[in-house]
């Protein structure tokens, strides 16, 4: 059994990896930390987890962590990149699930993020985990950066046209849709039911976080320079992220047929356990990929003009977070990479 | 008192009508209709309006609506268009709330709405019903068309600028989301609380009905040729509609400062009652709109490129469809044109 | 026009008095107090009341309160009890949305609000605000207590069975459940809508603030002890209380039938305009008073057994807060207990 | 493999029965029909499943269905009654899940259903399907009757009280609260997201079709007549079932510890895998057991009073279903009662 370790994990995506773990059939979750609720049994904060988890919250403590042959961070932006030199040192493998390890660039990371790099080196080895489009990289890696929510669901959506060069890739607009989950277990009045239920609001439209992350994906698969606007909007449910890609056929390509569309997205993902290309003209809903580790794909092209329009779904809590960290970890540990992650999403 | 009938009340744009009409201080309600609900107290069927409404449902008859002053119709696709002339003819205003008057090309209405057009005449006299694109032709017209939803959000939002010709008419987007009430009231299994809450999905992307009524209130509007893709989407709320609207600034503008977008949007509706133009760096939320008959509205320039993001918030029952019907019945008789208009959204 | 202040006016409290006062024909709101968002507009904050109040908050100040002819509290406990002898002695008359003047006993408010009471001559003048059940100590008093949601919503139900002395009063029981606005605009995380919604709880059951309350008014209205066991509930949605109360019938009465149970609760209630006894076999539901100070009530005889089922909905924000507070300002300021007051509620 | 056929896979119990059975390591589905459906894919109409099972609806067929080793029925009232004594015949053992194998007495079967039993003979053999109360008759048995959803909750909940002689049996009361999906999958107007959502409502107060069987239910279980009151509340969520039940110390026991009421609870089901009693002052909610065929309980005794309250949680489409139907089966089969039934409780 891979023994696993957990760095804050009070958070939902904490508590979804846990779900998933003590499902898993090779691990065993051995440590578990957070600073405010040490000694805390998890089941009593989650319990959901009754009688699957017999473990408590332990101070973080990388000797104790050192023990263990993957952790996982689960924590706000700056903690795994003081924790990781040390860990890695000690040949644990590195999943983090927060953003230290996703901008390769630092004066980028310094901007959206507010706090100098503090490990550009381990950075530089640092693969960015989404195994669709860069597999190679993640397997051998030491550190794997578990990218954003909506750079997930972008990425998959977008990736076939601009693999292939078929779109205009200066007028790229991500429209996203994400659960209110994506906010995190915070207390903050803006999350609370009464503000967020029965209404629908656009946020950080001058500029979020994921804008840099995803520009930087797009623009790794991309011949042609890469403009994005990306819109991200607060949905009232729990789980789930839907984004609406909208890019312009290349003027060469006009005519393009939309049957060939769906093939090439078909084609493209034929061999990827998790990413399911919907039959042509459907329309995939974010409860189809609840609680499971599925992206859902269709691709429009709306009366046949020039317009691509593709929806993409994801669970931001296990595509977008702790499913494709455990998707990474069976990369990192050589297990099949569906290992663990047969969920049936659940519906209704 | 203005006496008024409403055909087909039995629906959820039949209900918002009679909240907001029992509260008008110029009107009386003095028929309404329903083949199936023959019979019954309204107040049966809607409890929220008991000690408000003492009526009861009748078979439509053209005789006793025409003693009316002013005729809405909240009926199916098709009703109207065959009851209108008689009303008419015999002086009776109309308010039309479903699609009947709404698109002038026939062919069109054919194409979108699968019937033929029974009374094109009075189709050419009909006026469209949105009064802060058309209030002059609305003044004084027998047969208003009251704009579908997503098409009052969007015209608002695109009209300053399409007005002044800013930006590149050839490739709009409109992102709409909407919550589920916009499906009306029928006992449809996609509409259920089970497959609607906690889910989001984009629909109708190949053609959904409304894009020729937006299409042709945008053409109206610019100068140039309007190439618009719409996708509506379907949020787990009862009420609002939030429009995200993409278009480019024309290359000539490149540069235009969003300071001068926000005192454009500010200038263009300065005298507008019912559209609010947020701060600067403003995001509407829905529910600042729900049960009120306001449009909200913010534009942005994300990164300050050429892509111009306008944000527009309606609630679907009310500027979407009842409300704005009042507000042409008071321009038609002559009111105030909030009249009875002003009530404070519902919030939380 | 009569002058208010509302000390405390940023919670859900707070906007809904606004929400109605800004709509009542006699009031005009002079200063709304937050010591937290001292400066700001109020529109800032709420948005749906943009374009109808041209206010911003201020520091609490009792001599620009004390301008007033009315002062409403929609502050935590402890607040009203320091600052309302002031007020009543510049003859300001006090309306507490809190809970500082609704327990007559200070043991049992020391016991259940932690705190001494620090006004207790003025405590014994206070009127408790329930019109239906207290109209005549209201009239003419200095401060009112507006009563808990729950203690409306429960009260009313039971009122006319145990004001006839029909139900053994020793074994009540009041299952209640509440929208989660009832849990305030603070930002803890039991109140997310990530924790809250598609979820159902009971909460408190060992003891909640509001069972001295409901005792209290109970007793008063029964020649009998009252016994209480009371069972709130936290429910997936914004606003709402439903009240489902179970009572047996004294021995001596079994066999009352039914009819004649419907008849005393329309009887009792028939002057009551924000009362309304539903038809026999009706289910209330709470979205027909959502947004309006109706109570709806039904009385059920299950199985022409000897229990007696109640159910009473009301919005807990209007009928249950903000509303019974305006109810009683009319009443102190000699206006039509209704005035201002007439809002249909908002359905779907 | 045991080779299992589905009746009527449509609803939201069947597609919950495959979600379950598809990731279940002793089972295979060979067959499932449904008259409406035949020829559709089954992910198709649920795509969760997509990837995960390779089958079509096709047309009821006895003999196909007679080639499996066992066949579940998700069918409307009256299916079952009529295919069972066939399939029986053909040494198939048959769970139903729905309400033609649960009231022994035909008298009220009919009452209740409206409907005369067709094979009352079959009905006496039949087993009630609530292994933690009657696991000894399932064993061996032919015919399963699944319990209903809010029988399940209610019976587990009330069971050590009733078991052990401990309170007053003739007054029992059941608030009963659930999701809508126990509504079914049907195109009722009363179940669309904008006629449930934020509202709350009892319904079906005169009498419930889960009233006899939880009657008959829990006077197995009593040595004294059982007189129950069973209020069922429609909640807006779609998953959960939250029973508070209340009774009465007998009069011989006042003064009963609450402590020992825990302890007599811990004990009742310390070897059950599927109840979890909750710490002492617990409160569950609904969400810790979504997606997971656990019931959680608690008990409490407000004030130290002589009314006990238990909470009873589960998931109506788990437990309360399709959960149940496979723990049934996987005693019919002789496996381990939580063969496949292992799943944590989607959180958030």
């Amino acid at each position: 059994m891979i023994q696993v370790g957990i760095v804050g994990g009070t958070g939902y995506t904490g508590v979804e990896l846990l779900r998933l773990l003590v499902a898993h059939p090779e691990v065993s979750v051995s440590v578990i930390t957070s600073r405010s609720e040490d000694g805390l049994r998890v089941d009593e904060l989650y319990p959901n987890l009754r009688g699957h988890l017999d473990l408590a919250f332990t101070k973080p403590d990388v000797k104790r962590l050192s023990e263990c042959d993957l952790v996982f961070f689960a924590t706000p932006h700056g903690v795994a990149m003081e924790m990781a030199p040390e860990l890695v040192a000690a040949s644990v493998k590195v999943v983090d699930l927060s953003a230290d390890f996703r901008l390769q660039d630092t004066e980028q990371f310094k901007q959206w993020y507010g706090m100098e790099h503090t490990c550009p080196d381990l950075l530089t080895e640092a693969a960015y985990g989404l195994p669709e489009l860069n597999r190679a990289a993640i397997t051998g890696s030491s550190v794997v950066a578990v990218p954003g929510c909506y750079p997930t669901a972008v990425q998959l959506g977008f990736a076939p046209l601009l693999e292939n060069g078929l779109v205009d890739t200066a007028r790229l607009i991500a429209d996203a849709k994400s659960g209110v989950s994506g906010a995190g277990r915070q207390g903050k009045i803006d999350n609370l039911l009464c503000e967020t239920s029965e209404s629908m609001k656009a946020y950080a439209v001058p500029g979020h976080r994921h804008l840099p992350e995803i520009s930087q994906g797009l623009q790794r698969i991309s011949a042609d320079s890469v403009g994005l606007t990306f819109v991200p909007h607060l949905t009232p449910m729990i789980r789930g992220i839907h984004a609406t890609l909208y890019s312009t056929l290349c003027s060469t390509l006009t005519g393009q047929s939309t049957q060939s569309l769906q093939e090439l997205f078909e084609q493209r993902y034929a061999d990827e356990y998790f990413v399911d290309v919907m039959p042509a003209g459907s329309h995939p809903q974010t409860r189809s990929v609840k609680g499971s580790n599925q992206c859902r794909i269709s691709v429009h092209q709306p009366q046949g003009q020039d317009v691509i329009v593709v929806l993409s779904v994801i669970d931001n809590l296990v595509k977008g977070a702790a499913g494709q960290a455990v998707q990474n970890m069976n990369i990192l540990c050589g297990l099949e990479e569906n290992c663990g992650l047969s969920q049936v999403a659940l519906m209704p």
